[in-house]
């Protein structure tokens, strides 16, 4: 196979993992949406579309395997593929913090909320824009950029902390919300691991491009 | 390079991941423990072991990537690396989650229990043993040894259902609980999600053996 072929298969590969992670911003987006208008029926789009997420996430890595088996790439090339084999894992697992979210919204269909949601939607913004950023960033092999991102998880655990003692405080004085905090605790959680899994793929952007292996993860 | 070289590299990159993975439990193990006998330092020591974990996962990523370059396997050898590449990623976050329930040790440090811990140590002892059971699997390439073990994730889903739904009956009851039981909901949620990781090494197993992509994680 030609270096040309090689390319061509990595921007294949490429275009694969953008959409794999359009995917994956959209069901962030819906299941937040679906729990702050507890539609039901979004809910449920967003466990559906979950098959779509890990179908692509299987034919990307068949993809690489194949690109690893034909191409034999060394180097850089290598890093390059193996950093798409662990950053799909990570787009994946964002997808099924979605699906858990999601399931959420129809288990608290039965009682109002104790109050609106803002907290959430303003974190879940945060996050989406760092899952988008993040894949921008491996696309360029831009390690500054990546280090960036990777430090404003930092804004997402502060918004976590937040909602998670204003939670503590309104279950503490309404003990009949306890079930509906609880909940949408775990919320907050699934939007903090995607944030997580977002600094991995940081990590995997500066091993790439550096072969070095930092733990922005702190 | 040999038949004979490829087959010696990759057993000493088994002997790393069996190691990596006896690490893992002992994480668990003894962040539980912390936990349960409210002991600060065992506590400290995992936050401090993490550290070995994440060396280890890097060093068995480049072993790995190294082997690829220079044997340039194909078919089921290569799947055989790119399955251990996707396996101390899971590994590594159940490091991770151990930290995490660590964590919550030294937060709960200041009130006393309400409870024995009772069911959070067993669901324990059930994860451990799915985490050693798949390594085993990977070694023997025994996917249908990986297919049982994923279902015993039953038992945990199971177990933590139970914690659950006894920590929200005690929060409801005694509003002073609900900062410590919202803390050990959340460390039955960080050992369900170690189940899960092991469930991924499973479904990475029956790839690997045959080729084809389960989803064992329901």
């Amino acid at each position: 196979m030609s270096r040309q072929n090689f390319e061509e298969q990595l921007d294949g590969l490429h275009r694969q993992l953008m959409s794999m992670g359009t995917l994956v911003e959209e069901a962030i987006h819906k299941a937040i949406k679906s729990l702050v208008e507890r539609d039901r029926e979004l809910a449920m789009e967003v466990m559906k579309n979950d098959q779509l997420i890990n179908q692509m996430e299987h034919e990307i890595e068949s993809g690489c395997f194949r690109t690893i088996a034909l191409q034999q790439p060394v180097g850089g090339d290598l890093r390059r593929l193996g950093t798409m084999l662990k950053i799909v894992t990570d787009l994946e697992r964002m997808g099924d913090h979605a699906v858990a979210i999601a399931k959420t919204t129809t288990r608290l269909m039965a009682e109002p909320y104790v109050k609106p949601l803002i907290d959430i939607p303003l974190m879940a913004d945060h996050v989406k824009a760092m899952v988008r950023d993040s894949l921008n960033a491996y696309i360029a092999k831009d390690d500054q950029a990546a280090g960036r991102i990777a430090a404003q998880d930092d804004v997402v655990d502060k918004l976590y902390a937040k909602i998670f003692r204003d939670l503590i405080e309104v279950m503490s004085k309404q003990e009949h919300t306890i079930n509906q905090g609880t909940h949408l605790l775990l919320v907050a959680q699934y939007l903090e691991r995607i944030a997580d899994h977002v600094t991995n793929i940081c990590e995997w952007v500066i091993y790439m491009t550096s072969g070095q292996k930092t733990d922005l993860n702190k």
